[in-house]
């Protein structure tokens, strides 16, 4: 059947429908594909309030999900925080590790602090391993990083070397580019006010 | 006695030291009493991901605390999201309403979002009164303000007459300027990627 200029527009309307429901259904399959393949690392930097407690809603989403979770915390630790309390009440649902001793600027040592920040990412290694915990948080990982108490290149292969669904989030200042250029989302919390400048210290439930 | 260019090095010493410490107890002096005194209103907006399930993450500090928590959800609640499944899990501990229907570009009815939104608004300046709930979430009410569903300034009002020992966590994109200025610590979350953009869907446990 030759093709002419008297082709209904109804006809042009049919096939471009068509194209477009194939387009759609290729578009379907790659998210689809994506979402079945592809775990997550979510990257929280910048000065602003807001990343570990936002990696620590997660915990919660995940938590609500019946899904286990895997928790290092390298750099707080000092004190026991509220949320570590709070996760610590489910030992069955949440491996939580805290390497650190303190803020860095509180412990003065460091051979110490490189000391313990291996010896957290050997835990974070053992997380990074398992199929069952679809959640891992590396909390405050980018401040040791920036330290250089880790080697990158061990971190970004550990990474990479994870079970294709689990979810990865990574918290602090200064992540380091190599590591925002392998994660998927990346935010950036600017401070636009910080009650901290205004007199106001540390808030048990907000920052603690 | 008279002072003269002979006075020893020890001497200026002693009075620097003196002038700092009387300084530092002033400023100590200053902040607890801030501390005491004031409920921190904290702000997390702009594009980028971690606003709410950084509220949800301050609500599990809080908990660890062994704070009661107050949350309305103005938006999310088309389908129960993980946060408020595991957060039900402590109704003593946890008042959490969700007035929202899912997001606003799924409903399409604007009376029905008004209506929903001044609901929320009811329960929200009830927890606004309660003196036994030091932690208020009013998850997305930066969207609902910018609609207009709700009047700014009975939302300003009810913020200031609450409880003086009260923290409050306000989220969503797009805070009204006259917000900002009421919040002592405001972030605003820039995007540097996001999973979405490269074809990954929403995902369980970290973003619902």
């Amino acid at each position: 059947m030759n093709r002419s200029d008297t082709d209904t527009d109804t006809d042009t309307e049919a096939r471009h429908r068509e194209k477009m429901q194939r387009l759609k259904a290729a578009v379907d399959a790659r998210i689809a594909q994506a979402q079945e393949d592809t775990g997550v690392l979510l990257v929280l930097t910048g000065p602003g309030k807001g990343k570990s407690s936002s990696a620590f809603g997660m915990v919660a989403r995940a938590l609500g999900h019946g899904m286990k979770v895997g928790v290092v915390q390298f750099i707080k630790g000092a004190t026991p925080t509220g949320e570590e309390r709070f996760f610590r009440r489910f030992p069955d649902e949440v491996t939580y590790h805290v390497t650190g001793e303190g803020f860095t600027w509180e412990t003065q040592n460091r051979a110490r602090d490189i000391e313990r920040a291996q010896a957290g990412w050997v835990l974070a290694r053992g997380l990074l391993q398992r199929e069952d915990v679809p959640l891992v948080v590396l909390d405050e990982l980018n401040i040791v990083l920036a330290h250089g108490y880790l080697e990158l290149d061990t971190v970004l292969a550990d990474l990479t070397a994870r079970p294709l669904h689990q979810h990865v989030v990574v918290t602090g200042r200064g992540a380091p580019p190599a590591l925002v250029e392998l994660a998927q989302t990346v935010s950036d919390i600017k401070v636009v006010k910080h009650a901290f400048r205004q007199g106001i210290r540390a808030q048990p439930g907000l920052e603690l």
